[in-house]
């Protein structure tokens, strides 16, 4: 590849973060219609069908960013030559939120209010019976909320948690048995954050849901493959578990013969905890940190461990 | 009244808080079928007719506890010789923890997602569009949230937001016309937690809803008749505010008539933000805890001011 003496690395970036600019470094944009040119390295979102056969077969790549937080669609394909990079820190906020958001709405009935909106009917049944003593109402004061893959994205929540006076446990991957067994034992609400692995696929079956106490909440937003969906549904209809606040499933869209879709002890968004409608901006932030970092040999937390998976 | 010498004050206490015990108190419960006899003071959730008519006429009675925040509906008709309390702070936790439900369920579409899961639908319309890169997903981080009311539960909630990267404005009745009007100007979300008095009746009429931004949210937990409920309807058919959510209304239950049930931005909770389901036991806290330092002689924070109106 010949260079322009002045530019260090040359990198595809998508065609939307036009406004870039950075010293040392030749933007090339690129959409799903372009002719990809030679490149050192890659940033993309996520990796769609183009971007593999072509972004990832250039001569000079040799290494990818994408601005996606979990790689398990990826690493198992990924060229052996590359490194590869995530972006689980621009991700964090949002999905934090969307969490505290699911457990909130679990807490004060958000789910059954909309319900009985669409009806018209000013609610004093279900959850909100006996008015302002009893009913199902609750805070997330004194919880015990296990956040199990306590990585960004669950530090995140778990700072948010501790003014609404929720007891917090993180778990990590180097948790013992025995902390695991406790926390399981002891939660209120089980908030799943753990990314997808041949480790942690089916991660949350029968034996695990049925070791929860029969009112705790479940909460996945990492990926529907960690959960035996067969298992969650059987813990839900049988109401071995009490709640479960969903943004993840298997497969994705839903079919529409799930029974996820209409058990009354299920809330599910579609897939969207990491969704805001100022991600092209911040991305173009993130993508111009990250080179700024990279061509000044910083170093660079982001790096996706090929032995860890994630 | 003839008094056991060991007893300096009798109080009349809901039935449910019969395990409560104070030395000195002696404590008498009643319901709504019970005789009432002479004492000096009243435990009351509320004011319903029954403890209107028979309590507060008892010929020894000083003062009344009531275990709501709110006491617009009894101060115009409350004996002048009473002297009246009542327990904001027993409903702080939960009804900061409503807001913040309703907040973040208006960031993370948790309104348009429960439309969707009714029709089996895995959303990629409306709030949801273009996936992670567009759509109307945001988070609270540095959205400009304006409460208006800024006692006990607006401290409460301004405590919450902090971690997820609001920036806060806290409205008191003392806060100059200049001050009003440039939250106003700037708010992306109004919360009103004022308390309902002759003056803050009618509060929020279309002159105030002109002055926001047309994105901005209006959240209201205090009162239905602090808004001219017409007004609101008009700002939120004509889209001159971007979401409503909305706790309280005019009148309650909310007639199947009126507008709000199905507007497409407005969320409706009904008028449940102070619920718990363990509100008995915190209600017998609360008492004990007001019953001991009020027969020590200690300040007590929670008296109503006739002046104020709350």
């Amino acid at each position: 590849m010949i260079r322009d003496k002045n530019v260090l690395v040359r990198v595809l970036i998508p065609s939307e973060f036009s406004a870039l600019s950075l010293p040392d470094v030749e933007l090339l944009q690129y959409n799903a219609d372009s002719d990809l040119p030679d490149a050192d390295g890659l940033v993309t979102w996520g990796f769609p069908r183009f971007v593999r056969e072509h972004a990832l077969t250039l001569p000079s790549l040799r290494w990818a960013l994408t601005l996606t937080a979990g790689v398990d669609n990826i690493l198992p394909d990924f060229p052996p030559h590359l490194r590869l990079f995530n972006a689980s820190q621009l991700h964090a906020e949002a999905v934090a939120q969307h969490a505290l958001a699911l457990l909130l709405a679990g807490a004060r009935g958000l789910h059954a209010a909309r319900d009985f909106q669409r009806e018209r009917t000013w609610a004093r049944s279900g959850i909100f019976s006996g008015g302002n003593v009893g009913g199902g109402l609750t805070t997330l004061r004194g919880k015990h909320v296990v956040i199990w893959g306590h990585g960004t994205i669950g530090r995140s929540l778990e700072a948010m948690l501790a003014p609404l006076g929720a007891n917090v446990t993180g778990l990590r991957s180097s948790a013992t048995r025995e902390q695991l067994d406790e926390a399981l034992r002891t939660a209120d609400v089980l908030v799943l954050l753990v990314p997808l692995t041949e480790k942690t696929r089916g991660l949350v079956n029968a034996d695990v849901l049925a070791r929860l106490k029969p009112s705790a909440w479940f909460a996945n937003l990492g990926r529907g493959e960690l959960v035996v969906q067969d298992d969650l549904v059987a813990a839900l209809e049988s109401r071995r578990i009490g709640l479960a606040l969903l943004d993840v499933t298997t497969p994705e869209p839903l079919p529409e013969t799930s029974p996820l879709w209409t058990l009354p002890n299920v809330v599910l968004t579609p897939h969207v905890a990491a969704a805001t409608n100022d991600l092209a901006e911040r991305g173009a932030e993130f993508t111009r940190s990250f080179l700024e970092r990279f061509t000044r040999g910083l170093p660079l937390e982001n790096e996706v461990s090929r032995d860890k998976g994630y």
